[in-house]
């Protein structure tokens, strides 16, 4: 493969310095795109997401028209479990519906640890159609849904907001729910193995779940299967691709996210970055973490809030601008220019040490 | 008016020694409680708010059928925007509807800073009809909203969950947002010291919107608005009444919440009790923090969590137990029975030194 054209990206992943700092968004491929709603108007999502050929379109799409430092593959976190031999349905305006939920050790027993290669084909295939599309601009995300919160989808079934049939069970079944979180480990560990050996250069765990939890959940649960996940994956030797993890509404829970093993930490919007950058201090590297509702104000107040975010770290490297999750649909695409124009024309100043430490 | 026969909570709040913790629960009175429903098919919720006679009624419920150690009064936190001139609905279902939310500085202009007897009397003679019909068997707390939960509402109109029309105003129309919430602290200051002098030993903040804002939004109009609260209500020179804060979502905000003059913070199911309580020291007693979805397990996994609870605060005084979030409709009653036994049963363990403390 040829060496990436800007990889500002990964240098800040492993804290290298960089000349500024680099920018992607979660959800930057999606329903605020224009050139998205084309497509999605002649294809549901899931057959997008299905076809290596469409997915890697929609991958490309804010790369080429907005210029982020990162592309992250177009799919959905419910892949996995499909694969492990739930049903999903994914309907217009009532989010993802699974058919016969997972609520005793048989339904755990008759679920699979999916080879990626058999059942996940078209991921790893829309993968290599994306690189090959990408030509090495910049590096290609992949990820995956951290283990409870694909528990969380495969218990409730659907995503009901509170999952609290999700919770219940935890409690109620532990022994289940612990032999249903270690299947869901080996999928999502061999998954992203099958990812980045189909070459993308990062991988981000989602657990957009995880502040439900109280805390012995949060520790049993969430904690321990993002620890499983990575330590697998560390196992299979590829240290050399950063491994990035979202963990949403667990701001109280930083030093103890710094030492899952994860490389960077995306953080949410209610998080203070400095004082989480003073918590980890040089273990990790943070992502995010500007508010998605900013965007939905007017393109000045994105500028200062972009600003407000990168002033928030500091000087300095380790540090990759996003939001503090998905991309909303409503957002304007003017906005995202605007904001992806600030944090590129602002961040140099916060990298003059770095760039003076590059030049010794 | 004589003294009361169970202080337990007052003590509690205040950090003094007492043989066991006391416990009461967010939304004790309400839709779980077949008599409130009894009630409920015949009255809607506004009317049960604004006959004083009924919201007595409704508020002495779990202290007669649960014997919980603190009566709350049955009211609603939009009380308040509707004294200030807005017109609110409540459709079942449906949650709070506004009918012409907050939006412009005229609009900010028109509300009033209600004097609570002329516009909320109907809630200070609820609380002498329950005083009366209480008879000092135990204390009753009054409650406001907070600021920014308020603000939240009067802005959106709705409760739509992410409040994202509120969350947008503080950005594009600060200055507004700044006079809205000014008008604000003062009517919740008002109404809680009316309601110290009606007789309620007690009052609580709620925050519940709290964990939707980034930190800058946090700092400037959840955390001040709450402050400004509980100045001019210490400024009126009632040290005596505790005030208690619920903030909901803000677990990596401990320290600052301990520093905003409330007597106890007030935990959601999220935080960790035991790291809480070194965090804030001896400046604030705790209340909380159990799930309220382990309500909807079994009983022996209520009386196994809430074993858990008393056990993550550990010994000594300045913990009153209560829930992490309101009880759910569909909580079982006889969970409820099983949580306040358990409490009973199992905390005077914790509280060996207090009584030696006591007997010296």
């Amino acid at each position: 493969m040829k060496p990436l054209e800007n990889d500002l990206f990964l240098k800040a992943c492993r804290r290298e310095p960089t000349e500024r700092t680099p920018i992607w968004l979660m959800r930057q491929a999606g329903r605020y795109l224009p050139s998205y709603q084309t497509l999605r108007q002649r294809y549901d999502f899931l057959t997008l997401c299905r076809t290596p050929e469409l997915a890697a379109e929609i991958t490309l799409q804010p790369v080429e028209q907005l210029d982020v430092d990162a592309a992250i593959l177009f799919s959905d976190i419910l892949v996995v479990p499909e694969a492990m031999g739930l049903t999903v349905r994914i309907e217009d305006g009532l989010g993802p519906q699974i058919e016969h939920p997972v609520r005793t050790a048989a339904d755990v027993a008759r679920l699979v640890i999916p080879d990626p290669h058999e059942k996940l084909g078209y991921v790893l295939e829309a993968i290599r159609a994306t690189l090959e599309r990408l030509r090495g601009r910049v590096p290609l995300i992949g990820f995956a849904g951290a283990p409870w919160t694909l528990l969380a989808y495969m218990v409730e079934g659907s995503g009901t907001g509170d999952f609290r049939r999700a919770r219940v069970f935890v409690r109620e079944a532990p022994d289940v729910a612990r032999a249903l979180l270690e299947k869901i480990v080996h999928a999502v560990a061999r998954f992203l193995r099958a990812q980045i050996e189909a070459g993308v250069h990062a991988v981000q765990l989602f657990d957009t779940w995880a502040g439900l939890l109280d805390p012995d959940s949060l520790t049993e649960f969430a904690l321990a299967g993002v620890r499983r996940v990575i330590r697998e994956l560390k196992a299979a030797g590829r240290d050399d691709v950063p491994i990035l993890l979202f963990s949403r509404g667990t701001a109280a829970w930083m030093e103890t996210l710094a030492e899952t093993g994860a490389d960077v930490l995306s953080l949410d919007w209610t998080c203070d970055l400095a004082r989480a950058r003073r918590q980890v201090g040089d273990r990790v590297a943070l992502q995010g973490n500007l508010d998605p509702i900013a965007l939905l104000a007017s393109p000045d107040i994105v500028a200062r809030e972009a600003r407000r975010v990168l002033a928030r770290f500091g000087p300095g490297s380790g540090h990759i601008f996003n939001l503090g999750h998905g991309v909303l649909p409503e957002t304007p695409v003017e906005n995202v220019r605007r904001l992806v124009d600030t944090v590129k024309r602002e961040s140099p100043k916060y990298h003059v040490e770095d760039r003076a430490g590059t030049d010794l």
